[in-house]
């Protein structure tokens, strides 16, 4: 366990103290759950009186206007610096060293670079290629000619079809998918005929993938995961799309085939986006959403279909008054036949003698 | 095979017969499919008229006012009084008693309860605690110091990271994740850095987690599925969320990060619910719906965003007449300003000479 | 490599040349993409202006009216043509001769055909019958008395239930999950009882079914997919389920229990489809649908809930509008209500003086 004054983990995230600099944090909790030695973090405006009722031994903030119990780690970016701070505390998982176990199969042709921990029950096939420092857990399969850069990570039963690029510290979740078939068919006669997928998948460095998700093989062109980005559980990518680099997946999203995406987009939770279309750069995308059209640099959209957030915020939630609405309508129709017969309004406005 | 008359079987079951009750049943159909020595069931009014046709010997209804070609099981709650008597007639799925294979990898630190079968290829990594009557399949993946209760079941591929705990009675099936990280990114000059995630996933007593579910593990608290909670295929569960006892999820529901479910909720397939909200007991969220507030008891919404069913189904039900709505209004605005601008209506009513 | 003419290729998919005949072919390229010796295809009418910037040696088009600076090889349906040009220079995936491992698990009482593959770490249980020309990648688990026809493909962790039959020429991506329970539970005093599943999945010749799905096993029915059938990516079926003949399921849709599809039916990504409903034959329901009620032969749907695709793409389109149109209303309200009162609409017309 390693121990740090509060004033040591300001200093190291560049931020400033507010209270006693002394104080000691051994780990990470919630406002609600924090106790002594238990540094916290304002993740959320709406847990802000939570600041005068913690047990938290310090709190790291963004802004040292707050009231809190705690004295205050005050940070630019206080979320980053929680990140920082996590990572110096608790570190990332700690994979066991277990070499290249004898109960793994690995091919005489395939290569596997120097410190690699291959666990039993792991498959590596004829021609691929392992970086060094990687760690394939049980049940993981490495298809034929796949070539993974250094430092990556394959979680128990995390697979790869024969002829993918995986870069540099990729982590692949369990049970994910990477170069399945595109879902290719041409139909004739009412049969439908599998296309050969000819891509491949291409992940590139520093990119996670989360739990089962499938991200399928290029009918000509490769399906590209750009640097940096990350997929969440449950996500699927069509056959020849590319995902710029420093996207954000979140879970259940689905993309069809040959959309580009740019960089630094986000989708929100089960979003889908269809085929042959553009996403520009920074672009937003909101839960749920259905895109259907290409979506411009720097747009935030929502909504299925998906338009403009600030027009779509207010017009989704606007759906819950249509059956008013279709009554004021029906209203206004009956008077204006009234108002055109000559018959005025007098039963509509009963409260008039 | 088990042969029970269909008076045998009211009394297990606490209902009555109206008919033949020395009948013989040995096993359950449809109404459809059934033949002699089938028990079928009314599970739904719509097929109240196969009571006349069914070739079933009996039928388990709720109430005695139907008319059936077949002697009826009268129950107080028939689905109830169906799922006994299938599990007195067909049991539930025996599992092999394969006992310890010597092809599974059981790590010399890792503890076996008394009464387990762990299958060949499957892991039990270093400091886990497998309780008694356990079924451990194929490829099965249990991490380093996961706690698992008595008479559990994994199915081929189900995969547990690290620390994770699971009570009594759970079953996971094939390629289920539970416990890889939670989604939390701290993103930073453009750039999204992981964060630990130290948190891990409690699974309680008699839940069962459907095919390809992913339960990532909590960045500080732990991500909690209910006792008694089942969960269908394919659902995501984010970083840190608590489902409550008894609730069902429906395949291909996802729920983001930090929210908490009371009990004895049920949520529709394909929902998603965003993170940081609260969502009662007793709570009913329809199939697709998209929640983006907390809910209270007993509320049943649908629709996305999500709002009060009542309104919900009428609401969403009018979205196909806004073409018409729109028309209506652009009607109404013309004989309007005709009105306005003093011109009468006689346009708009051509049949009037 | 194998290398063809144009004028060969054109007289093998019963298309005919216009341009050079004798330009030689070895590969399939997008007409972005293509250089000397690849074939390009028209996929898509909005990339129609590429044909004339293309460096393809050739492009497969629909009719020859069109204007390309490369030779075209038009045929009937291009698509097709395409796809049968794919299969012949490139083909289908190759899988490694690796007879049956020494690695895998094989039962006993297990049949396993001639000319199979089995590769290590699959199992195969007691009583399963495996046809001829199989392949099982690794850790794949073909439970108890699964039946599979012949020429089959399990890629890698696919997994399937105990008494499953599948037939000829099936593929079943990677971790896939074919067979588990049914989401059937009987809620007796707030506890969820787990009904027996006594109903097997049927998958019929020809299926493919994509990485991540989960099809579950019927309560006392089959589940059914049908001959020709095409399943994307994480792809649910509920319990008693039947989907017909030559069926697209594209990624992510969800499908209740007890729904019956006819054949030919194309369902887009995402779409849910609720139970217990009959879906026609010819029908095409369009992304993120949310179908709760039976739809009829040929019918085309979209939106959630579903409707008529004509009227749901101009419904479902102008919710943005919902803001506009209520605003009016309001407008249209105080007009009237001036009308009605005799105060005229002056205010409303501020530009007349």
């Amino acid at each position: 366990m390693i121990t740090k004054t509060l004033g040591e983990l300001a200093e190291y995230v560049g931020g400033r103290v507010r209270g006693d600099a002394n104080i000691k944090i051994h780990s990470a909790a919630t406002l609600g759950r924090a106790g002594e030695g238990d540094i916290s973090f304002l993740s959320n405006e709406k847990y802000e009186k939570q600041l005068l009722s913690t047990k938290a031994s310090a709190v790291i903030v963004g802004k040292d206007t707050v009231t809190a119990s705690a004295p205050l780690l005050v940070a630019e970016d206080p979320y980053y610096a929680f990140m920082q701070i996590m990572v110096l505390l608790h570190g990332h998982r700690k994979h066991k060293k277990v070499g290249i176990s004898p109960k793994a199969v690995i091919s005489d042709s395939a290569k596997v670079g120097a410190g690699c921990h291959i666990h039993e029950f792991a498959t590596i096939a004829d021609g691929a290629k392992v970086g060094d420092g990687c760690v394939i857990y049980p049940c993981a399969y490495i298809g034929e000619n796949v070539q993974i850069g250094n430092d990556c990570i394959l979680y128990p039963n995390a697979v790869i079809y024969e002829g993918c690029r995986i870069g540099n510290r990729v982590i692949i979740n369990s049970n994910a998918t990477i170069g399945e078939d595109g879902f290719g068919f041409a139909s004739h006669n009412g049969v439908h005929h599998k296309i050969p997928q000819i891509g491949c998948v291409v992940i590139e460095d520093d990119v996670e993938i989360g739990a089962g998700c499938g991200i399928e093989r290029g009918t000509l062109n490769d399906t590209i995961i750009g640097q940096g980005s990350k997929l969440g559980d449950l996500v699927a990518i069509g056959h020849g799309t590319k995902v710029g680099p420093h996207c954000l997946l979140v879970a259940q999203v689905g993309i069809a085939g040959s959309t580009t995406m740019g960089h630094h987009c986000v989708v929100g939770g089960q979003a889908g986006i269809v085929g042959h279309i553009i996403i520009g750069n920074n672009v937003a995308i909101g839960a749920q959403a259905g895109v259907i059209n290409s979506v411009a640099d720097g747009k935030v959209v929502l909504g299925a279909p998906a338009i403009d957030a600030n027009q779509g915020k207010r017009a989704y939630g606007m759906i819950q008054y249509l059956p008013e609405m279709r009554q004021s309508i029906r209203d206004l129709q009956t008077q204006i036949e009234r108002l055109l017969s000559g018959g005025g309004g007098e039963v509509q406005r009963p409260e008039e003698p």
